[in-house]
């Protein structure tokens, strides 16, 4: 069981470092976040991008840049999105992150048919949460890429999702597919995929729902509902019915509820680490070592 | 500016004792929340229901019946609800209370053309946080009743949430409408609906949005994406997009959040008190108070 963020930090520091590949680093919150990183001996990063942007920002917070490797594009981010995918084709890197550039040009570069990182059929957010209100790690997905997704979107997610705890030493995840109610209603879809979704054959996890939040995390609030599942009260992943509850709930822990959090994209060939600005140092930090800590 | 829950106990405490109608009050957790709200002042009972079953649960949980108005009836709590309504219909009553009766026979006694309480069209959730992340009250609204309210539901959402922040001394509440995003996205509903309230005439109360949860109770945070609003960082009221955002929500900073809530059921002529089983004893009797200290 993995009880903080920091074991996860502790994981990626003891493995051979992972190399990362950052599309347009000419960004100064993406340069701080991989200085905090390297200093913490958990990633060896390669710079794509305006190599005198890079220096100029690197020289006003204290980043030493002897030792790291840059290469140098002038030609716009959407071309250094392009230029870090293809290094990772290639096998010169395990990770991709996100620098200054729109997520949509790096989405589109890492979705490329001949050129890109393709997996699977979805991409998708994952989230993974230390919250003083709970006894482990608390995955969450999708809050940030897929709008509204379908019972096949969501069973995608869920693999996703799985393969990222599997990549961090979940062995089998117990996921807790949300809705408001516990009861299948017709009028409510969040119900009905939560059934559907139950009802499939998992391989190496467990699938349990529909649950409002406190069933799944509250195992006192699931015994008061009579509810009786494994997933009650011990869930690994909350698996939201839709992108506004899914980031309602994500940002209610990381602004209202004292949690700290990491994330990455999952369902291209490697994890990839896509910091808002709106998350905090440590959250970007805490993002580069679960990308660095999965195997 | 309103801090603390305890604040609408002490103002609760402090004006003429509330008389609450329970409707169907042979249920155990409702009578031990009344205990506590009589105890610390707040409310007169007039408890309607099966006064033997009553009577049996008071004498386990050491309720003194002495001096509490108790109306009895054997018919069943569908009768039971349809007494505490007419009891407030005739001005016997201020605040409704469910007791030990489904929510679809109180809600049909409270929607009777003829009998009901009837007011506006729309019935709505409005619960409030004390959260110990957060600098005062905070409202949220609609985590239980409307399933995926449309344009104009919400704005008698909104009118509700206004009334309900009035009457506990919230004289010009700030509303945000919440959204995963700040920009207006056509495939996004949520943001549709929020440029259009936004755009609407207000009184005594101002609504902003599309907002995520961050831009809604972070002041940096909307520094940091630009956003100029005196709604952001500072606002009174959350307003959910659904059922499912706001059920999250809610129960993530219930479960996860180390907050204290109160709840009612605002729309009817008077508060309505409808808490659940997964409630903490606190939580009811605040619920209580909320109720209580509504002018």
């Amino acid at each position: 069981m993995i009880h903080s963020l920091s074991e996860l930090v502790e994981k990626a520091k003891h493995k051979p470092k992972q190399k990362i590949a950052v599309a347009a680093a000419e960004d100064e919150p993406v340069l701080k976040s991989l200085k905090a990183a390297i200093n913490d001996g958990i990633v060896t990063p390669v710079l794509v991008g305006n190599k005198a942007e890079i220096e100029k920002i690197a020289q006003t917070i204290d980043f030493n840049l002897n030792e790291i490797e840059i290469i140098h594009n002038d030609k716009g981010a959407d071309i250094s999105a392009q230029l870090a995918v293809s290094m990772i084709k290639n096998g010169g890197a395990d990770v991709l992150m996100k620098g200054f550039v729109s997520t949509g040009a790096l989405l589109k570069a890492v979705l490329d048919k001949e050129n890109g990182l393709r997996k699977g059929n979805t991409l998708s957010h994952m989230a993974f949460f230390e919250s003083p209100y709970y006894h482990k790690l608390l995955g969450v997905t999708d809050v940030a890429m897929n709008i509204a997704p379908d019972l096949d979107t969501k069973v995608h997610i869920i693999n996703n999702a799985v393969e990222a705890c599997h990549k961090i030493g979940i062995t089998t995840p117990k996921i807790a597919v949300i809705a408001a109610v516990e009861t299948v209603n017709p009028k409510m879809e969040a119900t009905v995929h939560a059934a559907e979704l139950k009802k499939m054959q998992w391989q190496d996890c467990i699938v349990d729902g529909p649950f409002a939040i406190d069933i799944a995390v509250d195992k006192e609030a699931a015994i008061h509902k009579g509810i009786v599942s494994e997933v009650a009260g011990d869930c690994d992943v909350i698996l939201a019915p839709d992108i506004e509850a899914g980031n309602m709930f994500y940002k209610a822990l990381n602004f209202l509820g004292g949690a700290n959090s990491a994330a990455v994209i999952m369902g291209a060939t490697v994890p990839i680490v896509l910091t808002s600005r709106s998350d905090s140092e440590t959250s970007k930090m805490l993002s580069i070592a679960l990308a660095a800590a999965m195997d």
